[in-house]
């Protein structure tokens, strides 16, 4: 589903999207979700979080803040997305930087049926098996289409590795996305930002590759947008104006046409 | 006790106001709490929240993240504050989504002297044991005007349904609030930061349905201030002008003459 | 360390700070140590926080919202800090209001080799066992330059007493920083991100007292140039601004020359 057409049943449908994520960027991605028109929802004990995704349209899963207790909630949370059939976005914080970040992420996706994972490139390559640096949360080097097509061919599901052009993957076909702008970069949770961004698009579209990289599309041009406004002069006064860029875009999805930079790779 | 005096008082006495409330939002309470005026403090652990309670003017519970630590937690505190008179503020946040939520509420409600009870119209639909629709923490319908009056006659206490207009009751007479603005809707927290305005109310004038209301109104003023304020295009950059206005009304109380449109509604 | 050579080598190296810490300013604190240079990243649970502090050049530890298992992971990670010889900062957030949280800074400040302790002058006072009055989360009174002075030398450490004008003392010399702004004081976590800061320096400079307190000036220099750019009204609309003037500090440190005010105090 192409950004437009997204963005439209979010409005229309107003999605609750249900999140288990880290208490580092929690606020930024719950104001995300907002701007895009869904409507957040934490909810990470035990006791609820099966409850709370029977409600939910979409299930987004972040491992930035890990601990044992979130990891059986996400299981349960988990199952029953599965059960209901809607989809459940993966975010491997970290994974790739410590043992218990990088164990939780495959089992998460060996014991769920994952929809699409979303991290950087550094995170991906880990996940695909592949030789990365991640230092804390911070992807150091690698190649991200690549890291893409060979996470999403062994894994099974969509998979997104963002940086400065991010790819989409699906296992047979990648798509890259060039819109975006460095400032994003400068904001702690961006990226946890993005997957949620993609959860909300999931909700109404499914994960495949298109979906999730009109997603990325959508939430890149936001960050040109928001870049391009007045006032703006480094990380900090570009969050909230990306915050309304967000929000302008999904009140006026037309304003997309000609500027959703999405590219088809050849298999080379 | 009216927003003028009220705001002398906590710039005078700088209450400390303790809460126990969800990691989504915390950091916009906190802040909202400090532009007020007071000082919040945020402790959760079992081993030292009733020596925190015994600090402070007065004590916030929001259920927004519920898990079976924190409600232990909110009861130690709870009967700390009630022992010691000060006033306990309740933000149902998601009752009516989930059992753990609606039971939390109703049982906090039942063990602890609540001061006042400050939700969304959905969420005090479901404590006053009407039909409502709450998904997420979100209400998606409602009359807040009954729920309120309702719930205030159930549970016997002030309870407050914020909305385009907020409706305060205590059972015997029903305010309406009408200050406010549409850009609060879209600042993620901005329900539970309400709540946390009337927390530092009620440290200096109690739990009563007019203190209730004037803080509702001064909110609701800060809202309207900051919407008209340069610069404003969406949630995401009315959010610091709205802590701004918050402070400068705060510093500034008796600009809040002939600006508070708090209203006695006819008993019908 | 001066502030501009710390400020270059954070630039070129990149330094991981790995953070535990509160979850009302965990956002604040990730964004000030991003833009100053450094990279952010939080963990908390007991399998992965020596995992990631073996990746860490700097460990922050901030007692804000403690609970019991926090302060057995903050152990596990300070003693791998220690044996990797990476400098330890401890913000001991509330010490001198409840008892768990000044027990837990002592029993750190004992059972870990700790580089340096941040805190306002009634956290420090009490470290120091003096007569301190700590309501919640702020100093209400205290002289800051004897706290710091007779805390450093009871406590063998570097210890930086924060206010007005922030005090820094390793028990032989103390050192006055009078950078800063009032605003800073308006915004929920400013005293905790000097401590992020303090570590970012410190992870590339060691936690001498002048390394302290040119991070410090660096962090007060930052508040006058935001309080001093157009558009800012109040602490809401200050605080992206004041990431927007750290991130450009760190970007052109040169820039810092003549205005840092870092001056040796006689030891009268």
């Amino acid at each position: 589903m192409n950004a437009q057409e997204a963005l439209r049943k979010i409005s229309d449908e107003k999605p609750l999207v249900h999140h288990l994520t880290n208490y580092v960027t929690v606020n930024l991605v719950a104001n995300v979700t907002l701007s895009t028109g869904a409507l957040p929802v934490m909810a990470h004990a035990a006791e609820e979080v099966e409850e709370m995704a029977s409600l939910a349209s979409a299930l987004v899963l972040n491992i930035g803040t890990l601990d044992p207790g979130q990891i059986g909630s996400m299981l349960l949370a988990g199952r029953r997305a599965n059960e209901r059939g809607i989809p459940v976005i993966l975010d491997p914080v970290g994974a790739g930087a410590t043992s218990l970040r990088t164990r939780t992420a495959e089992r998460l996706l060996s014991e769920l049926e994952i929809g699409a994972v979303c991290g950087n490139a550094g995170e991906v390559a880990t996940l695909a098996g592949l030789d990365a640096e991640v230092r804390g949360v911070e992807s150091l080097a690698g190649d991200a289409q690549s890291a893409a097509l060979q996470a999403a061919r062994s894994l099974g599901v969509t998979v997104a590795a963002t940086g400065p052009v991010d790819y989409v993957s699906d296992g047979a076909r990648t798509l890259a996305v060039s819109n975006g702008h460095a400032l994003m970069g400068r904001v702690v949770g961006s990226g946890c930002a993005s997957t949620s961004t993609i959860g909300c698009f999931a909700a109404v579209g499914g994960a495949d590759a298109e979906t999730v990289a009109h997603a990325l599309a959508y939430y890149g041009r936001a960050g040109e947008v928001a870049a391009g406004s007045s006032g703006v002069g480094g990380g900090g006064t570009f969050e909230p104006r990306f915050l309304d860029a967000l929000a302008a875009l999904a009140g006026e999805p037309g304003e997309l046409r000609g500027n959703v930079r999405v590219e088809e790779m050849s298999v080379g």
